[in-house]
């Protein structure tokens, strides 16, 4: 429904999106620690062999071996993946920005002196240059006035019928048929092996609450994201319910990731996945964790089955993501293990 | 180490505390929904026969059972518990208020200049009747001196040495022997049914985590409470840490507990149990969901084994706690069940 939008890490605060598979077994089923370990013969079948795949093979096998000094207590084993980019395509643009872009006619039509109200105008004009040239703080009055004002029973039945039926401009499929597969298999891996996997994004946490469930099999108390307030009301009839407000209470990005896995999580992960600059925080807080760790990112460097954007296309302003020259040099630097989408996977998506 | 304060339920914003039984097994073990049910003869073997423990066991039992009507599939069980009054001893005073005031000689001593300035001053004079009378501003300043400034492992490492040692005015035992062995019972009972148990708590809930896991088998990822930013940042060899901020993001009392479920859970639970007004909207919300739901008010009615304030005692003006008659009335109408100490628990304790 529009162009590419100008690359700013603030925009993350804002993402959002889902996937395909169907929904997977009892999600809030963790494996008790007495489980037995999938083998790794039969795990991740969509990597290739590799550094990146022996990374999630050695870190399962020394944190669950009470006999390996790198064990890791089942009550402690905490994984976080970012989502966009790392879970599933964020190119063009985030799916939840899409979606707050496609509400603007129902808001205006609740509220018709919007019509003629910038940015709404611009658009309801449907002006894909001049919509992908909207300011930041232009697109944040977008995001406050099509994800807040609603009750939270409102908001969930009008996201899930989006994300129901939204489908990426590429591809011509659901958003949520983009998941990444062999990071469905990372999670179900990890989960087979009593990891608690959580979500960390920067994407509101109700709008990916939505899905998380049916697509990633992560249930809602496990979705950490960009979150704002709700207030406590009664409707005329006595009953409560929620409203969402547009007040800000947690950005999860960058720092945000950090302070948000202590606000919500309260622990320190023991796995951490992401692919740009906006997860580097959640990275090294896990790293500093001592004992076993395993920091990953997905590097975008496959052009012809998905995207090549970041520091091995030597594209510094890539058009969206920010995996930036720097953040290339930490990871090597840190021993963070850098997931090559063109060698490390075999397929990308599960219709592939 | 002082007498009690005067009621206000803001102060519930504070409270905190923990209880003594060992480390339950396994508490991130959640039962699957093909576990057997625990038998209801067995389960809570410190509760009378009566319509307290028969709405328990009623709900259990229609709730686990998918050829009943109420039924609720695994992944939605969840109950929430408010933990000062309804948990753990609240009398005479918030154990984690009593923590912050024996936190203030150290906090001066690192900060000289505090020593000679209000409320710190009198904390520091021992006057336990002008401490008694410390404002409310004033007591915020010292909650906010003695939890926040210090890094999240500080803060946590102080919490645990403090609550492993200090011991209730009344009984001479740790505050953590004074959890009401009954709740442990129906906390127990309900994760075998295969509910996720969660305090929500107006005390801290940093401080809550720190013993949650081990006396309740509530692991700090089911820790819901007050609480406030940490900060980002870096010690000066490069590793990154988290500051406790006086910034508050979730005054987890009255709406903030429906509002904190929200946001940290992002279910609404099917049972929730609380003792004060500060829990009315948490119960209001769980019973507005439909279907099968149990909400729970503990009474303190036992003034020889425990205390006795409340409306059954006719006192409206109850030094702590606020189970106002106009709660009462509200239980009443809406069928929620009220626990009488008195007559629906056999022991209170663990030692009794």
């Amino acid at each position: 429904m529009m162009g590419p939008i100008e690359p700013t890490t603030n925009r993350r605060a804002f993402l959002s999106t889902l996937a395909l598979l169907p929904a997977l077994s009892a999600p809030f089923l963790v494996t008790p620690a007495s489980a037995q370990t999938v083998t790794s013969v039969a795990a991740l079948p969509s990597w290739n062999e590799g550094p990146a795949k022996q990374a999630i093979l050695d870190f399962v096998r020394d944190t669950t071996d009470r006999a390996n000094p790198k064990f890791v207590p089942p009550e402690e084993r905490i994984a976080t993946f970012d989502q966009d980019g790392t879970l599933w395509v964020e190119h063009p643009i985030y799916s939840q920005v899409v979606y707050c872009l496609e509400r603007v006619p129902a808001v205006v039509a609740k509220d018709p002196k919007l019509k003629n109200v910038q940015p709404f105008k611009t658009v309801l004009s449907g002006d894909r240059e001049a919509i992908a040239r909207l300011p930041l703080p232009e697109l944040i009055k977008i995001l406050a006035a099509t994800l807040t004002g609603v009750s939270v029973e409102e908001f969930d039945a009008e996201a899930k019928k989006w994300i129901e039926t939204a489908k990426h401009p590429r591809w011509k499929r659901l958003y949520t048929d983009l998941i990444y597969q062999p990071m469905q298999e990372v999670m179900s891996y990890l989960r087979a092996n009593g990891y608690k996997t959580y979500i960390v994004t920067g994407g509101g946490q109700d709008f990916v609450r939505v899905y998380a469930e049916r697509v990633y099999g992560i249930p809602p108390e496990q979705v950490v994201g960009s979150a704002g307030g709700v207030k406590y009301g009664y409707a005329k009839n006595g009953e409560p319910f929620l409203t969402k407000e547009p007040r800000f209470l947690l950005n999860d990005n960058n720092a945000g990731k950090a302070e948000g896995i202590h606000l919500m999580i309260g622990r320190r992960p023991h796995a951490a996945f992401g692919n740009s600059t906006g997860d580097r925080e959640m990275l090294e807080y896990t790293g500093a964790g001592g004992s076993a760790r395993l920091m990953m990112l997905v590097l975008h460097d496959d052009a012809q089955r998905e995207y090549a954007y970041g520091p091995a296309q030597g594209l510094p302003d890539s058009k969206i993501g920010t995996f930036t020259p720097e953040l290339y040099d930490e990871a090597k630097k840190k021993n963070w293990t850098v997931i090559s989408m063109k060698n490390d996977w075999k397929k990308i998506f599960a219709f592939d």
